[in-house]
């Protein structure tokens, strides 16, 4: 396993579920995260140089669930507003005890950062558009609570695939798996990487691209960008490609839905699906805080 | 006693009274905090989507006297600012482990949320203009303190009443008890609610309503808000409803002094009387914390 | 000991090489900082009215080391912001319980501070041009580590020095030693003060002024200011006070380089430079978490 975590790439197929396995040994029985101090010697940093909510909250509070000391980064108030470097900020961090980092950037630099600054641990907490693997992780771990495996699944990922790293994480994640098959789908617009690609079929027409399905990824859709390109008409949106029950009826009939939030309500996924028993939206957040103690815990033991 | 603590006027005069003694006992005999890792396991999110320093502060010292992790949750920073809700944001926290959400929130909105996320607890740190529970507990416990009891006291609260959320729950709060008498003062423009009152009476002759009086409390006038109205002039203000050493000898010799502050010193109170032995104010912020500490400690205990 | 650290001036010789020694007891063998719930009791407050990185991330990370609560006071989102005065918060901070504040702020008010809060204890993290005291302190035990005392030493201070408060603090730290020569060298413009110094001489000739140096202090170079005075030209400023190779061959072979940090690299030193093992930069920002440590358990004691 590698120093830092910044790509799924970088993970073997048993790497990944290991991980997993791990993760869940931080839920109790009833749902709570287990607290232990197995780590009070090591202080991590939480920068988000992106605003966040769920993902900044979620590492910080596995983080501190495991014992750890948390410097919250906040990078509004800090000198990186008055020219200072976010590599002279992690070297600084660096040389004054911080073990590990987790770092958001809109930039794709962790990978620069590492090379620079070769004894800090990075973990991505999302870069740019090309990766986060936290979610990536979780993700898969959603899937194998409800089957099993991620082999020979119907895998559909639909939205706004272009400019989306939960989606790049997500498929580098699961081609360590033996799927079935996975189709993209979505507004040409939004999908025009995915039109050619190596590891699935693109489907434009989302009730044909269900068909079958055992896992739905929806993914969020910008208001700004619905709104910036007036080729795409919002209420043709929610015709064409809105989550709703009749086109959830389509998959198969045990199927799941994620998302990863936070879910723009009967624009992406209809509030009856949403609340429905196939959703596991929810799920995925509650896994997001066991797979960062796990992730937290394994980089952090080397 | 409810799962959630939104207003004094879902407590019971014994609850209250509880509450009090409870929080008596957090305070040492040199007037430090008590410090127990009472609730290591327990974390909570910290939200003032409001500017607050001292009840934010407040609430997080209490919640580390008492061993608890702490969430301090930056609005500013947070994906709040690019539309996800409230209601998204503090779901999202459920799922995570969040034990107990502090909210202060311009709008009230606390009531609804209780309703969405019924797993949560809810204490209101300061909701819109309606409600600041933790204020009223602390003021009582002050009164309590110097008093002994709320019965039978004559109590007047002078300022700015219509937009205070501290006169809500002061009132809520001392509805429970026998007090004497409950007079309303301050300029008639800054008073409109109260001068047909159901439970005190107004009287906007400041000299005349201090008259006996046992317990004064003085708001905070907003400076913003006596520029805007030019009705009111603010030497005029001071000559009439500054709280000055005449003004303070027309009331009990033993009367208390308390405002929630920050104090305009010399607007609404003269220095000498802030600086008087009557003056109780910054006596006030000490039994915030321990107040703070009996409040956290009850609702999560369930 | 005073029972404030507001400055070096009030530290007598004995005193400083105590908290160096005492510093130097918490690092371990291998670089890494000793983690000891030392003050478990004790609250902080980290309240910086400027922007910072490292100072402000040093001191959180020394309390935290100590086993303190730190209260991370973020002054944007406070009421500072609408008029309360920093009087006002650190007061109410003194009655919620907390022990220490640490202060940074841009005008000189700390001393009036320690005034009207007598039971509070202040460090202060960097006040206006006028004093930065660990800053000295961590830059006297980077030179005792290498030179073993700062008796004797040739110590040159380049770059902008009007308005250094590092260097303030470092000349009142350096008067209580027997150093052998002080020298100030940098743009005419930005030496006003120092041209008739009482414990230095002015050296506008870098060149000169190095030969012989055993203590290089080059200050960071505000961009803002060499744009601002079109007096001074950016490629003429580097030609002339640029810390490159050549230069730094004048000095002693076993001179060190120190700077506050962060550097604007290949203007005030160059890159070859920075990079050359008589820098001893990034050690001086290891140094400043154990100088802190050293500082707030001292000043914590009482």
């Amino acid at each position: 396993m590698n120093k830092n975590l910044l790509s799924l790439a970088d993970l073997s197929r048993k790497e990944i579920e290991d991980l997993i396995a791990f993760a869940e040994k931080f839920i109790n029985e009833d749902g709570s995260f287990k607290k232990e101090s197995l780590f009070p010697d090591k202080t991590i940093a939480n920068i988000f140089c992106e605003p966040s909510t769920r993902t900044k909250s979620s590492f910080e509070i596995a983080a501190k669930n495991l014992g750890c000391h948390v410097l919250d980064f906040d990078t509004d108030s800090s000198s990186l507003q008055k020219g200072e470097s976010i590599y002279d900020t992690v070297d600084a961090l660096s040389l004054m005890g911080v073990d590990l980092c987790v770092l958001r950037h809109s930039e794709s630099i962790i990978h620069e950062l590492t090379q620079y600054i070769p004894e800090m641990t990075f973990i991505s907490g999302g870069e740019g558009s090309i990766s986060h693997p936290t979610q990536g992780l979780l993700d898969l771990m959603t899937i194998i609570q409800h089957k099993e495996t991620i082999d020979n699944q119907n895998i559909v990922i639909v939205g706004d695939l272009d400019h989306s790293r939960v989606t790049a994480s997500f498929i580098q994640g699961i081609s360590n798996f033996d799927f079935k098959s996975l189709t993209f789908s979505g507004h040409p617009e939004m999908c025009k990487s995915f039109q050619n690609h190596a590891q699935g079929k693109y489907e434009p027409d989302l009730n044909l691209a269900l068909a079958g399905a055992d896992v739905i990824v929806a993914l969020r859709i910008q208001h700004e960008r619905l709104e910036a390109e007036d080729i795409i008409d919002i209420d043709q949106y929610k015709y064409e490609y809105q989550i709703n029950s009749e086109r959830l009826a389509m998959a198969h009939e045990e199927a799941i839905l994620m998302h990863p939030g936070p879910v723009n309500l009967d624009i992406e996924i209809s509030t009856m699906v949403y609340e429905s028993e196939q959703s596991v939206i929810r799920q995925q957040i509650a896994n997001g805080v066991a797979i960062r103690m796990a992730v937290l815990s394994q980089y952090l033991s080397g």
